[in-house]
């Protein structure tokens, strides 16, 4: 067969580098005029002042009569002064006006009436009870600096400053492009040996949730000119170009090929697991990477490259990821010289967060639709010890893993049915459960690794199941039994059993 | 003047209580039926499993042959197998189905071909290098529970197994109204006494963030009959009615007189500030809010009653709110009584979160704009003492606080300039100031209250700026002074000075 080999295997620090090094050269998108009112998330392209103060007149604080507060001078209770309706006191509400030569309100409550006169025992000091010129916004005063992300505050703040349209980024456009002869559109009658295409509508939700838009291309087979045509019509109109699969090393991994003839690869193959053959490269200026076409490959490359290429495509950075510190519940073992990303499950037991890897295959979509976090064996690591400390990030907010009722243990579907009804009922708790057999369950209670265990582990001596384990191993833990189900087993025989069968010995 | 008051002013918790207890009554809103692709962020409206498995067929995990492994059974280096290509030995690649009958692939690597057979050297396992049916997704197995809020890896996993479309709750409809004479919409030539409306845009923002659908109604007048048929209209089609300012107990305030017509008043004033006036009713089964009109207000109570409820109307529960301990600047003073809610702006100064109150007025949108965080004064405090510690609500990210640049003293536009180029060239940085006057300034630095303070005061003995100051009031800090402008002061005159002005005598 023949094969081909990566350009250069390199660590992850020295592909982010090189990667980086790339499109930071790169401008940010080309900037739009959208309604500020449709502008929440986007990105300002530049400063914006207010075209107008807020308010842009002196207006009454409080429901009252304008006065000019010199005429006030010297009132008091023993003293008080009469100002005449309409000259020297004009009736005003909150919000109107100070008509033109005053320069202070006084309260309703604080005045008495008398014919054409009021009368008020206390002066006033200049603009009391007025909402000056500018009070909240200064004409010309900065609203937003260049490479905001806008929120529903801002909205307020640019309409109140005179605002109707605001300057933002044009959003990067991603296209992306799926590969693979086996590869089948959603809803596809499925034959045996087809896949179904998920990974670019995984890939399009992450690009929407980091700002940009997708475009998705149909699936393109494993045909060497039809992919390069696609990518050169696709090329045309988007910012960055996503080629799913192909980007390894087997006979039918056109890209790199194609890619090196069309631009300059900067990276092919990347010494991480999941991720190794992800291909990064640049046709004519603009960024293209190859993501691999296993799942979790493809999540995790397009994090680890595309999330930042899109934030800087914006004028963003992306914040930095949620991270916590775990304790390992059993050693992880990684190959040395290649930095592993563990998918994990995390409970919050005893107050500390105990992390429990799950499967590690990286065709496996559910083991990161289930995991809680990720951790990082590094390159030079040849995995974590039993009760390691080591730093998570979080994939899955704190509040919903604390709200998380760990079980370990056997399983049965009564386990499914309760994490249903209890999200039904309770929306912020979730049931996570791990399947190591009802053993592995009592052991995860003995070392406070989960809340809960399913057992059923009979005592043939007695007959009875689980009590005489849990005593004997279990002795000083406080534990709860509560007893799910019985199951039954036996034979399903014909309405009316006409062959009698009564015994295992009768079939 | 004619005058209303407050049904019953509540505590904010007794309100909070009694609109909970109403809203937890509501169904959420009814299922719909979506593209699985355009799920993000949606919630599933039931239990989701899969209605297939993934694989759906037992798949080469490797470039091999299949085998059946009992024919392996003994091999070794010394006892090598052969195996007949195409009877006992089938060429498969990664992805293939696994031939009718075969159970094992053995790896390319490990095979040496002699014409029609392959030889082994090694025996393999059941299933060994084989993906075997379900061993991502296994059919029937929960992919998602109820009321989950759907992620990109989500999308994956339901295509995966086997779902196109998603059954979801629908997005909660919010009918907004803004109401008053003097409220005019964006982009309207002002007039003295008019206001422009944002309050409708905010709130609609802040409903999209929360995952809502919203309406805005046109402005209507504080025409009693108007707006009672607008509210009848509007709850027509909304699952939540919003009506913004006329809440209050002015003579132009309709809403609680309405609502108390059509429906029932919940809660009418609560002892918050700013947010007193607000309005909490329910028309027929609806939801309805009354919100004050002064932008500060309408955003707290917005937070605090219609957040939760738009949750809950979607079959979630809001997320905690992130909060940090912070050390107050200077005293807190607040009416007993009452709780209050303070905007403040934070540093992070040696290592310690420092807030700063900025101004309370609830008219002021910019106060809240600028500010990082609120602090909230209880019902049963003064306020806060100097040096308080106390818990700050974010309202930005601890990273964004962590890259903000404090400068506190005198101002000048340099720094509005400056915060904007920081932003341009570092999109995670930040500057921002508050203006206390020069002396404010060396205090704050003193304090460790602020990195970088503006300063301009003339030591009328030397003549010199600053540096006699900097001497003697910051003795022991090590700080750098940096000359940022030079201001002159001066006449301008016409061209050629024909009056020869030299002097302020001159005049």
């Amino acid at each position: 067969m023949k094969r081909r080999i990566y350009l250069k295997t390199l660590s992850l620090e020295e592909a982010q580098k090189r990667w980086k090094t790339f499109f930071k050269g790169l401008p940010k998108t080309e900037p739009e005029e959208i309604p500020v009112e449709n502008s929440l998330n986007r990105v300002t392209a530049e400063a914006v002042s207010a075209l107008m103060s807020s308010p842009f007149y002196h207006a009454s604080a409080m429901d009252g009569f304008a006065v000019r507060f010199e005429d006030t001078h010297g009132a008091s209770e023993t003293t008080p002064k009469r100002l005449k309706i309409g000259e020297q006191a004009v009736p005003v509400n909150t919000g109107n006006p100070l008509p033109e030569g005053f320069n202070a309100v006084v309260m309703v409550e604080d005045v008495h009436q008398e014919g054409d006169f009021i009368i008020i025992n206390a002066p006033l000091t200049p603009y009391q009870n007025v909402r000056t010129v500018g009070e909240d916004i200064v004409q010309t005063e900065l609203i937003l600096p260049e490479n905001h992300q806008i929120r529903p505050v801002d909205i307020a703040a640019l309409l109140a400053g005179g605002h109707t349209t605001v300057r933002v980024n044009r959003k990067p456009v991603v296209g992306i492009i799926p590969t693979g002869d086996e590869v089948v559109e959603p809803g596809t009658t499925l034959k045996p040996g087809n896949i179904i295409e998920f990974n670019s509508r995984m890939l399009a939700a992450l690009s929407a949730e980091w700002g940009a838009e997708c475009r998705r291309e149909s699936i393109i087979s494993d045909i060497k000119d039809l992919l390069k045509e696609k990518i050169i019509k696709t090329l045309n109109y988007c910012d960055f170009l996503v080629i799913i699969a192909g980007s390894s090393v087997g006979t039918k991994d056109y890209t790199p090929e194609i890619l090196g003839e069309l631009g300059k690869v900067i990276v092919h193959g990347v010494n991480i697991k999941p991720g190794k053959p992800v291909l990064l490269a640049a046709i004519e200026g603009k960024p293209v990477m190859g993501v691999p076409g296993y799942p979790v490959s493809a999540y995790i490359t397009y994090e680890l490259f595309a999330k930042p290429l899109i934030y800087h495509l914006q004028g963003l950075t992306p914040k930095a990821e949620k991270t916590v510190k775990v304790r390992i519940s059993r050693p992880v073992f990684s190959s040395i010289g290649q930095t592993e990303i563990v998918r994990v499950k995390l409970g919050k037991v005893s107050d500390e967060y105990v992390a429990s890897p799950v499967g590690r295959g990286a065709g496996a979509i559910m083991t990161l639709q289930r995991a809680d976090a990720l951790i990082v064996v590094p390159e030079g690591r040849e995995g974590f010890d039993q009760n390691e400390e080591v730093e998570a990030r979080l994939l899955r907010s704190e509040e919903e893993i604390e709200n998380t009722i760990v079980c370990i243990g056997s399983h049965d579907n009564t386990i499914d049915i309760m994490a249903n009804f209890l999200r039904k009922r309770y929306p912020l708790y979730s049931l996570s459960s791990a399947h190591v057999g009802s053993m592995g369950g009592i052991v995860a209670i003995r070392q406070a690794q989960a809340h809960i265990a399913g057992t059923h582990l009979l005592d043939e001596k007695t007959g009875e199941y689980n009590v005489s384990y849990i005593k004997r191993l279990l002795k000083d833990v406080p534990v709860q039994l509560i007893n799910l189900v019985y199951r039954m087993q036996g034979f399903i025989v014909k309405k009316g059993n006409p062959k009698n069968i009564k015994d295992v010995e009768d079939l």
